[in-house]
C-alpha cells in the first residue's frame, strides 16, 4: 500500500489541504496519506525543503512526498517529480527537493527528476492558481497507483536548487545562524555534530548570552536553564529546559550566533 | 473503500475531533478518513457550507461527508443524512448542506434527505451536548459499513436551507462581498466568472483603494501588489501577491466592494 | 487492521508529528493512524493523561494510543507499554495512563504494564530527546504488526500516578476546580453527575458571578447565558451559549468555585 505524505503552507483552516486528499484517493483509492504540516510559514521553500530532509529517512521504501510551497504557481516555473533513494517527491521546481536531493547525492543513490508535461495526468481543468489540486495531487495518485516516474514527464537534470546558510569558521569556532524555530520555542541551527568534532567543550554566545558547553538531554540541567544539544536531527539547538529559547532570547530564524572552542 | 470527510469548529487541540474516528472505526474498520478542517469559525454554518461546497467535487464517488458545526445540538433541530449526486452528507439540519445541495438540484443529480431517527444506528447512550460522536459518526459508519441511506431515517423535503449574500446589480456593474478570508489573507467573494462574463476589463473598489482589471494569477505581478483573479473555486478573489489582502485592507467577512466595467 | 492513536504536545507546525507516522508504517505498514491531538500545552501530562480518558472509551478493541508528552525524556524515566481492558498505551512513565488505568481497575478490566527495555523493537539508533520517534512509534509498530505486550519489555507494577484535582466537600456543597478549557472556552470541571446525585438544584459560584441550576443543553438559555450542564464525558462544565466562558470570566485552567445545593 502506497503511503503519501503533505506538506503545505495552506494552514489548516481552509479547503485546500483536504482536497488533495480527496484527489489522491479518486485515483488511489487505498492510499494512507498523512498530512505532515500544513503550517509551513506562507512561501517558505527552506523551511519546507528542511522538514521533508528531517522526515523522509524515517519513511518507508516507496514513500511518496508531496510539497506545495508554492509562490510561483500559474508563472513560467517548472512542476516536477523525483525519486531519490527509495522515495518519490512531487511538487513545484522552487528548490523545495534541494537537501534531500543533497542527500541523495551525497550518499550516491538512485536520483531520477521528470519535469511533468504528460496533462493525461493531471486534472481536466488545471487552475492558474492551484496546482496542489490540479497537478501535483493526482501525480502523486498516479504514482501511487503504480505508473512509473518515466511516463509522468521529461527527464531534467537542472532542478532549482536553493541552500541552508553556510556555517562561517571564525578565529578559535563558527559562526550559526538560527534556521528554524519549533514549537517549543527550540532554535534549531546549521551547526551539528561535524562542527562540534573538535570539542563539545565550548562556549555559545547568542545575542549577548554564553552557554557553558553542549549536554546530551533537557534532564540534565534545571527547569529553565539555557542550554546547547544536539538535537533529534544532529543539528545543534539552543533550548530552554521546559521553557522556550525563543521567547528567552527573543530570538529569531536568520539570528546568528557564535561557538567558541575552550582552549 | 469508503472514504469520510470530517468538517468541524472543534478546534484541533480537544478530544472531540479524534473521538469520531475512534466511533466511526468501531463500526466501519477500514474506512479511510480525512480531517477536512476542525478550524471553522465556531458556529459558522455558511464557512462550513462553502467548504463542503468547495471540496466535494473532488472527491470519490461514494465520500461521506461528516459536518458539525451544531449550535443547535440537543434542542429540536433535525439531524440528517443525505445523497447528493455521487456522495453522501451526515450532519445537523440547520444549513450546511445547502450549497452541495443546490448544486445538485442545479445539475439534475440525484438528490435524497433522511432525517435521522433509526437509534439501533446510534450509540447507546446519546448526550445532549455531542451528537457528532453519538449520531453523526456512527450513521457515517454505518453508511461506510453498506448501511442504506433508506434504513436510517425518514424521508424530508424541506431541510433548512441558508444562502450565500446575493450580489447586487448597480449601474455599470455590481456591489459584492466577502464571504471568505484565507490562511494567506486572500478575500473570497460571492461574485464569481459569471459576473465577469462582459468583460474582465474592470475596476474594483474595495476599502478605498481600486484594483484595474483581473489577473490571471499571482506572478503576474510584483510581489506586494494587490490584485484581482478567478480563485480555485471560480470566485473573484482579492488578494496581495505574497502578502495578505485582508492585513493590507483590513478587510473582514461582510466586507462590500464595488465592480465597474469600464465603458 | 490496527488502530493507531497520536496525543503530543510536539504541535502541528513541525516535522515531529509526521515522523512518528512513518515510522510506524515502516513497520505496521497497514494502519490506520489518527492524530488526537499535537496540541497538548508543553509538558502538560495531566491535560493529556484526562484526553486518553475522555476519547478511549470510543475506540474499538485492539486499539494502541500512542502519547509522547515527556519532559523527561533522555533521563532515567521509564518507557512503558501497557494493556488496559481491550486497549493499549505507548509511552513515557510519567503519569499518562493514571485515568486510563484507574479505570480499568475500578472496572476490574485487565491490566499488563511493561517496562520498554527490548532494544530490536525501536529504532537502531536511538537519540536522547526523541523517544516518541526511536522508542515509542516503533513499539506501537510492532504491537500493530502483532508481537505481544510481554514481548516487548519487562512486567512492572508501580507505574507513575498523578490525580486529577479532588473536589472538596463544604458546607452544603462542594469546592470545585476547572480541569481543562476547551476551544469553544467551555469550563471543564472536576466535578461530574456524582457529586449533583442529590439534587441538580444547585447554586454555582465562580469568581464572583452566579448561575441557578445545571441545564440539559446550550439550546435550553438564550445566546449569551452563562450555564452549567453536563458536558459529553459527563463532567460539570461551565459554558456561555454560542460564547466563551473562558472570555466572559477570565478563566484559567486551576480556578475553583463552589456549588451550593439549595436547601
Amino acid at each position: 500500500l502506497a503511503v503519501i505524505s503533505l506538506t503545505t503552507d495552506f494552514g489548516s483552516g481552509d479547503h485546500e489541504a483536504g482536497v488533495l486528499q480527496g484527489v489522491i484517493w479518486s485515483i488511489a483509492s487505498g492510499a494512507h496519506i498523512v498530512d505532515l504540516t500544513h503550517e509551513i510559514p506562507p512561501q517558505s521553500i527552506l523551511e519546507a525543503a528542511l522538514l521533508l530532509w528531517r522526515v523522509s529517512p524515517y519513511f518507508p521504501d516507496g514513500a511518496i512526498h508531496v510539497a506545495v510551497v508554492d509562490p510561483g504557481v500559474g508563472t513560467a516555473r517548472r512542476a516536477l517529480a523525483g525519486q531519490f533513494g527509495t522515495q518519490y517527491f512531487v511538487g513545484p521546481d522552487n528548490g523545495l527537493i534541494s537537501l534531500i536531493l543533497k542527500r541523495a547525492e551525497d550518499n550516491n543513490e538512485p536520483v531520477s527528476i521528470v519535469q511533468l508535461d504528460q496533462r493525461k495526468f493531471w486534472l481536466s481543468e488545471v487552475s492558474n492558481v492551484f496546482h496542489g489540486r490540479d497537478i501535483f495531487a493526482p501525480v502523486a495518485g498516479y504514482l501511487a497507483a503504480g505508473t512509473p516516474l518515466n511516463k509522468l514527464g521529461t527527464p531534467i537534470h537542472d532542478p532549482v536548487r536553493i541552500e541552508l546558510p553556510t556555517p562561517k569558521l571564525i578565529e578559535g569556532g563558527w559562526e550559526g545562524q538560527v534556521i528554524h524555530i519549533d514549537h517549543f520555542g527550540n532554535l534549531a541551527t546549521n551547526l551539528d555534530i561535524n562542527h562540534l568534532k573538535r570539542s563539545k567543550e565550548v562556549v555559545i554566545e547568542i545575542k549577548g548570552v554564553e552557554i557553558d558547553g553542549v549536554v546530551s538531554t533537557f534532564g540534565d540541567r534545571p527547569v529553565g536553564s539555557l542550554i546547547a544539544l544536539l538535537d533529534s536531527s544532529g543539528s545543534l539547538a539552543i533550548s530552554v529546559v521546559n521553557g522556550s529559547a525563543a521567547l528567552n532570547l527573543h530570538a529569531a530564524v536568520g539570528d546568528k550566533f557564535e561557538v567558541h572552542f575552550n582552549k
